[in-house]
């Protein structure tokens, strides 16, 4: 007798139709692999008679998505709905109360839930398997779980939004600026409309989440986030940056520290040598230190069909397989409640970008402040100078507390030179 | 009743005292994310005695690594011997005709018996896994069987040895010769006395014949792959890549081509631009082409206690959850004998570096040979001129294939102001 795996796809979007493509194209080497025929045996979305780049004809076809979690003749549910709440909840829930094994891309939902979902699934003894959920190019949740499962993991970084990198990298190219940039990446596709969830940082974070519960053994847990997207990374700063050997990059990026966790989601310099500087256009990327295998870095593409169907495959196949390991790493009922540290504890290098008038005694007035505040500068940078005219200064800091950056950064605003508020950005 | 798995190693170097010194710092969070006890019960090496970094004094002792084979109180053998023959292959056919589970990091062993020993563990139901034999930090079998299962692999490439990476990083760096950096090399315990097997691309080989296997469903095959390290690499090489924007690496690389496949192993010029060409010093990196994933770069430590054992302990998790795949992905009965193309077939770009007599008529022959040879070039360096001296000579081609461009630096070679062979160089 050879097993199968019934799988009830519920949404036939652009990922949904990847899925399908892929269960129809390799069929064949699918079974090969596993031993265990892949089967749809049901299918719901929208609408029915929209036009799709793959034939759905022939599967049991419903409407209402919660059909499939009720459906005795589906033993996985791939939710590829979307949104955090609402209908994928209550199907990944139904489905599985029903004992059925779930597959989600649905990275919103599983920062806000992921740890009542872990422990549902666990509850109930089915799978909850999420590698779409994060950079669907890079098999980065399996690697945490499984092939670094001898590690205790350091830190994790990552650029996890391709519309963010694929911004940034045209700015670096073309010189232009963030705004020009956005609308040419929303007429050609690559952002959406409005385009706050990705270029404010929001999807990066939801990503982080989960990959920061998978590190440490914690509850995903997206309230403590701080995030801060790429909408004030200016021409200039990309500019500075190049001539000081750096890109900037949006990095969600999670480190132990004395058994304590920090992680954020903001705009970084990152030196040009590091093989991440170098990932440009909508890749994405992750950074993993573990304590026995050292450093590693996984690049791949973050979305589309091709990408997030494979990442999809990757968990059937594990299903199918019954290789089934707790949701997060470690049995829901073991994950911990994360002792945050406050983003403004952060020590390392910044990068200010200072806007002020070119008086006499400017310079002065801004060492003597960084000096009060405990930073001393590793470089300055000024082109030209302009008498009486605003002149942009930037500074490289040596090691420094954040809070201490930004309280220099507050009484620098508040001179008669400055002109509006410093620039701050973190050097990775 | 808790489950366990009896581990039994055999061979207590480097990497065998990294694996037990992970299976004794995080017993309990493997035991968290597998529920099984990973319990060491037995150890062989050559002396009992030898001072080790880890306390190996509780653990039952052979001198007779066979013993481990046939240990009823072993339930998964750790092959760390090494040698494609030999004690180690014993080890490894005996344990899994005793229907034991092997683990081993031994390429050399795989790449030379790797089809029939995947016959072997397989007709007997039992694991035989190797993540640790290519660049343990860099978990590439586990994503080729497993994380990229829904694709069809195109082409697979990387850096798969860390010397070979380590001495072109240097002598990038610091402008000095092959034999110079070597030497240092050898100093400092990152190259090995006598250096063939790095060096000249036999280690990188035996590797590569591994991927080749998993990503296309061939049988391993080391006899067909044409091998040449980077001792022709000269610093003068490495100048001329970098005027152009490319670094110099290693490639194993092998593609499929409608339906044949080409493997080779050969130092070529890589674009500064790939994260690939930011991978320096003794890190790895594979680049992954599959139909759906479309391109992903995995970097990490390819040799060394550390990252081996993590890799060790990869396979030892998926076998104590039960996680048993096909050794080379699909069953060892369907792998098929592959079409090799020869290498000479191969169209590509290339760089060629020759040495003239800077006489009046040489660029007029040089250019007509690769005219008749149907070889476009693309740009021509040449740094001075020395009249009756030898300068460099360094042509990139446009678009040729190899075995035209061999033709016709042989007739290079024979013309009256040339000064040796032409050196060339593919370009990735």
């Amino acid at each position: 007798m050879t097993s199968s795996l019934k799988i009830g796809l519920a949404g036939l979007g652009t990922v949904g139709c990847g899925v399908v493509d892929i269960l129809q194209t390799h069929n064949d080497s699918l079974f090969q692999r596993t031993g265990c025929h892949l089967e749809i045996t049901a299918v719901s979305a929208h609408s029915r008679d929209k036009k799709r780049p793959v034939d759905v004809s022939s599967y049991k076809w419903s409407d209402d998505p919660l059909a499939i979690a009720s459906d005795e003749n589906v033993d996985c549910v791939v939710e590829m709905i979307g949104g955090e709440d609402g209908i994928a909840k209550d199907l990944i829930v139904t489905s599985l109360k029903n004992k059925k094994h779930v597959v989600t891309a649905n990275k919103a939902l599983l920062a806000y839930h992921g740890y009542e979902l872990a422990k549902l699934a666990e509850e109930n003894g089915v799978a909850l398997m999420y590698e779409a959920a994060v950079a669907g190019g890079i098999p980065v949740i399996k690697t945490l779980k499984e092939g670094f499962a001898g590690n205790r993991v350091e830190a994790i970084s990552g650029i996890l939004n391709g519309t963010c990198n694929y911004i940034l990298s045209d700015m670096q190219k073309t010189g232009r600026d963030f705004a020009e940039v956005l609308k040419d990446a929303q007429a050609k596709g690559y952002a959406e409309t409005p385009p706050d969830l990705d270029v404010d940082g929001v999807d990066a974070a939801h990503k982080l989440c989960l990959l920061t519960a998978l590190s440490f053994g914690v509850k995903p847990d997206f309230e403590h986030l701080r995030v801060k997207g790429i909408r004030a990374v200016s021409a200039t700063d990309i500019q500075f940056a190049a001539e000081l050997g750096y890109k900037i990059k949006l990095l969600g990026a999670a480190n132990r520290i004395e058994g304590r966790i920090l992680q954020s989601v903001e705009a970084c310099l990152v030196p040009e040598s590091l093989p991440i500087a170098q990932v440009d256009d909508v890749f994405n990327a992750v950074s993993i230190e573990g304590d026995f295998v050292g450093d590693s870095l996984l690049v791949g593409r973050g979305a589309g069909a091709g990408p997030t169907a494979s990442a999809i495959l990757s968990d059937l196949v594990d299903v199918a397989t019954r290789n089934i390991r707790p949701v997060f790493g470690i049995p829901a009922s073991e994950l911990a409640d994360a002792d945050w540290i406050e983003p403004e504890d952060l020590e390392g290098r910044f990068y200010l970008r200072l806007s002020v008038k070119d008086q006499t005694g400017v310079l002065a007035d801004i060492s003597a402040i960084l000096r009060d505040h405990n930073i001393s500068i590793e470089s300055f940078i000024q082109h030209g100078r302009n008498p009486e005219q605003p002149v942009t200064i930037v500074i490289i800091s040596h090691d420094a507390v954040k809070r201490d950056i930004k309280a220099a950064c507050q009484v620098i605003a508040g001179l008669p030179s400055a002109q509006g508020e410093p620039h701050i950005l973190r050097i990775e």
